[in-house]
């Protein structure tokens, strides 16, 4: 090595703000790895997978060419932080993802979703010739207008003063050629923008799942349905509070919920900006919003009381709006952009699974479907082509590593898999990284309690069974608890442990999920075996094993080839949404179709719940697979 | 008296703000004219007309008890000039009227408006009690509201998301009682405000007329139709020019758009504020505008470029546009207030014409009408239940006294009628507010030159008949002229004179409506015996002499008992509009159902105009009953 090769280089990286010193020749993803910052990887630094990207503001690196990035990216600055190196100091932005590795598909096992029908997406432009007025022919120009747009079947159309106002200069700067955006507000059309020339070609739309812990969004091309870009975030109203009625409650501030609701407008604006910069789209060309999200989350957006919805009788404000204008809220694209909200259902479930439920398809079949979305809320839907009836569980934030003593997020250095070859030694663990482990996910409790309970280290009743020799339960500081990983090889020297509590706070959640389903089910008088297919959703819901949900009994104990995995349901949905005007509508009339059981006060729920605080039932009977394998 | 009497006190009136000294018992009427302040009088000071109404903004006047006040207007200040005194200092605002006695009600003998049917007004409001949510009914709050509103027969509303953001705290702050404003836009109702308890009997309204000089608007309860107010002004486009021409020139400068509608928005403000004072009502209370404006008011309005109205092909930028929102255009009433422009024609044929035709109910007729809106414009309808033509005939602005040398409008000092005993001696005249003359209006002009003519002073090519021995006419600086008025009888001390230069101007407008109405006959295919009636519209038009405009030409020789006044058609149109949906729905269908004939470019009406240019006109056998008493 010479000594320039030796000299030292500052590389910043955002937008957490972490400089670091860097060699010549180091490689990106090491350096921000020693810098602690979060980058994706899911293939190792092979420059396959491509979740890895960054870009480059200021200086330089020195990048090896790799396919999965477009050309438009590389013209971007775009580069994979595994195949670049350090040649300069250079200010580095990672595209931050949350869960690693989450951008995968769906499992392709449950393929719900048709091909798109003919694309009539929300917002449709229309290119027209107008006639050049003459003595004979000098009509206004708005007639002119109208009767093009009559020509292509649009007669009924609201008319927007702002359009107008530019209207002789803009059908006379390229000669009466025109290009009318309509916006497919409901029950009419809405001429929402008006350009000179034939801009056909630009219609863009946005889709964003907006959820209690993070946002998604999509940009798209609303005239062929291409994704040009798909980026996550954190719900920025985490600032507020990590659950929802803490962040309800900071709303009874003055100006608590104003405040909140631009938290809310400046995550969607975030996320606006990379999808933008990454599709090489304008502001002014995003035509439609669709926004799918739980009740809470869409009047935070809209700036509307929550308070109505925590008290008894849980009541929502607005069921259904059907489009604002995208300025009235604050988002960064042109005022013409008008915002569709997916139709809620109750004050506890949302539009995110109206709108899963449409992309689902489950209101087509002939046989009963469970839809079951696993999170904090924990929202089930149980129904078929004639009826549907729902509710939401409250399983708590148990899933996503809340209330668990070393419970965390499915993130790097989360433990996601756990198995014992033998009950005595020290389990087969995976962890989401591949780096020291940090603590245990979701996916990685159901594993770990259902492999305890199938060795019978667990008993029924979730406390550990001392009357085994299992050298790795203990008494510790919250009563019994299982050593998972020494402290040798954790992140943070200290052992991870699964507490006699944690397993306690784990059994109500899945109890309450379990529970829910079973009271639909009771409720309109079909037993769970009635049931055709069970519709796994959320990105979450994407990575359990089935065969250990079903043993701890946070789901039914039902032909195994009846699951089905949907990914995340609520961005599928606004999806279709924006691309249909006629799912769009479909939306509310699922909405409206849906009858909500609110849970909270009902006896029979309660009586299920209690029946449920067990491994996997009191009732074994229920659970027969079950009862088959586990140890006494 | 006693030296207390003789003290002088400062008397200030506004808005021309002019402060006189007056003694003690001096009456306000006359201390005003002493200070060359215009005060409305028509029943000369008696007390009954009601037309030198003022308002005491400071100090004290001593005022005797005046029927014609209400309580509510006693109560705000509101005083008769004539009936009040000086006692103190005092600071008095004249509440202004342009043309004195106009206020008057229609000549009697045309009665076309039927009594208003069912009201149905362009702003709803329904009060409600709605359900209150229980655990059984948790309903969204917007949910029970549309349930409420479809019992009162609303069914498909637009929602406006700014009224829907205090949706839980306005349904719960009388306890479920609310009251829903539906503004009746087109094709569908908005919700345009919600209120909490019952507020349905504040639900009012504004009509306005936009002239090109003066604008008129009236109050009114939009629950049963009562006039509450009534104001007009001078329009403050005026500081941009008298004529239409000349604003559109200057719109051409940057800014220059803006700018008009600023003055536009801040004349129809200032009139809406002295009605709100003098009818007590809030701004906020104003749920619906309608505005009847030629087209090019309406797009200074608007704010939209007008420069294409004034040259050929003469394309108008927007026929129809269902609704604005007040705020939009800075209009100081609630952003919920919505203002609906009466639908226009054609560049040169507005609203102000359409709320006429549907004001005279001409297109309801069996037979032919003629609808004519004397002034500069010049606006001609001809038609009846099948089919209607119009035409604007440019008259120019004789009738408002331009292009006469000593031509004025119809205010006080105008002289309005003429009348010659002994064609050689000098002629009884009449001058509006009983002053000294200061010139002649566009009636006093029609009433001198059809006596000048009748007794052979004038000849049918408008040229003094020197021939004869009157001692009137006399060489003068424009060529031979005849003297009106002498000028020891005269204000400014100086003759006033009618120049055979301000004939030519005369004739020439005259002669172009006449075309006009001829043109358009001619255009269809009927002859002018075949029509039926003969409306004149306008505040002008209702002053005019029939017998006088036929002899001149200006109106066509038929039966007397055809031609009707119908005072201001624009406004009683507007009027009716705001008061029935049927209506203003009716008035785009009058829009689009009216044929507009272009007579700029066309031979025929050259060809009638050239004819016209004669007293009454070339061709005497159109005038029989003229031939029949014209000295030769």
């Amino acid at each position: 090595m010479t000594d320039k090769s030796k000299q030292q280089y500052d590389i910043r990286f955002l937008p957490d703000d972490v400089t670091v010193k860097g060699s010549v020749g180091e490689a990106i993803l090491k350096l921000a790895l020693k810098a602690g910052v979060y980058v994706n990887t899911t293939c190792g630094g092979a420059g396959t997978c491509g979740s890895c990207r960054i870009i480059i503001k200021k200086g330089q690196v020195e990048s090896a060419y790799s396919s999965v990035l477009s050309s438009q990216e590389i013209e971007q600055g775009v580069r994979l932080a595994c195949q670049s190196h350090v040649i300069s100091d250079a200010t580095i932005k990672v595209i931050q993802n949350i869960y690693p590795g989450k951008k995968t598909a769906p499992r392709p096992d449950y393929k719900p979703a048709q091909p798109l029908d003919e694309i009539s997406p929300l917002s449709q432009k229309i290119a027209l010739k107008l006639p050049v007025p003459t003595l004979a022919d000098n009509r206004p120009d708005l007639k002119r207008l109208k009767h093009g747009l009559k020509s292509h079947g649009y007669e009924n159309i609201l008319l927007d003063y702002e359009v107008l106002k530019d209207l002789p200069e803009v059908s006379r700067n390229k000669n009466w050629e025109v290009t009318a955006t309509l916006a497919m507000t409901s029950p009419i059309p809405t001429l929402s923008r008006l350009e000179s020339g034939n801009t056909a070609v630009k219609n863009y739309g946005c889709v964003f799942d907006i959820g209690t812990t993070a946002v998604r969004g999509r940009l798209v091309d609303l005239n062929d349905g291409n994704i040009l870009a798909s980026e996550m975030t954190y719900n920025k109203q985490r600032s507020f509070g990590e659950d929802i009625i803490t962040r309800i409650t900071r709303c009874r501030k003055t100006g608590g919920i104003e405040a909140i609701q631009q938290v809310t407008v400046d995550t969607l604006n975030e996320l606006m900006e990379n999808m933008q910069l990454s599709s090489n789209t304008e502001p002014e060309d995003i035509n439609a919003i669709v926004i799918a999200a739980n009740t809470v989350m869409v009047q935070f957006l809209l700036g509307i009381n929550p308070d109505f919805l925590r008290m008894s009788p849980y009541v929502p404000a607005i069921d259904n709006i059907s489009s604002i204008k995208a300025g009235e809220l604050g988002i960064n694209v042109g005022n013409h952009c008008r915002v569709h909200i997916i139709p809620i259902v109750a004050s506890y479930v949302g539009g995110d699974i109206v709108a899963g439920v449409v992309a689902s398809e489950m209101h087509k079949n002939e046989q009963a479907s469970l839809y079951i979305d696993i999170g904090t809320n924990g929202e089930v839907v149980l129904g078929k082509r004639d009826w549907m009836v729902t509710a939401a569980c409250s399983a708590g934030p148990t899933f996503e590593g809340g209330g668990i003593k070393h419970g965390m997020l499915a993130v790097d250095g989360a433990i996601d898999d756990f198995n014992l070859i033998n009950p005595c030694e020290a389990p087969v663990i995976r962890v989401i990284g591949g780096k020291k482990p940090a603590g245990i996910c979701g996916s990685g409790l159901i594993n770990t309690v259902s492999a305890l309970y199938t060795e019978g280290i667990l008993a029924q009743n979730g406390k550990f069974n001392l009357e085994g020799s299992c050298p790795r339960i203990r008494p510790g500081d919250d009563g019994f608890e299982y050593v998972v990983v020494e402290s040798e090889s954790t992140l943070d020297g200290k052992d991870i442990v699964l507490t006699e509590i944690d397993v306690d706070n784990f059994i109500r959640s899945k109890a309450a999920i379990y529970a829910g389903c079973q009271t639909l089910a009771e409720s309109v008088g079909i037993s769970m075996q009635e049931i055709d297919s069970i519709i796994i959703a959320g990105t979450f819901g994407n990575h359990i094993n089935i065969e250990n949900a079903i043993r701890v009994g946070l789901l039914p104990d039902l032909g195994r080839e009846k699951f089905h995995f949907i990914g995340n349901g609520s961005l599928a949905g606004a999806y279709k949404a924006i691309l249909s005007v006629k799912t769009n509508k479909k939306m509310l009339e699922i909405a409206d179709a849906i009858t909500s059981i609110e849970l909270s006060e009902n006896q029979l729920f309660m009586d299920n719940y209690v029946a449920s605080l067990f491994l996997p039932h009191t009732d074994l009977s229920k659970f027969p697979t079950v009862a088959m394998h586990t140890k006494k």
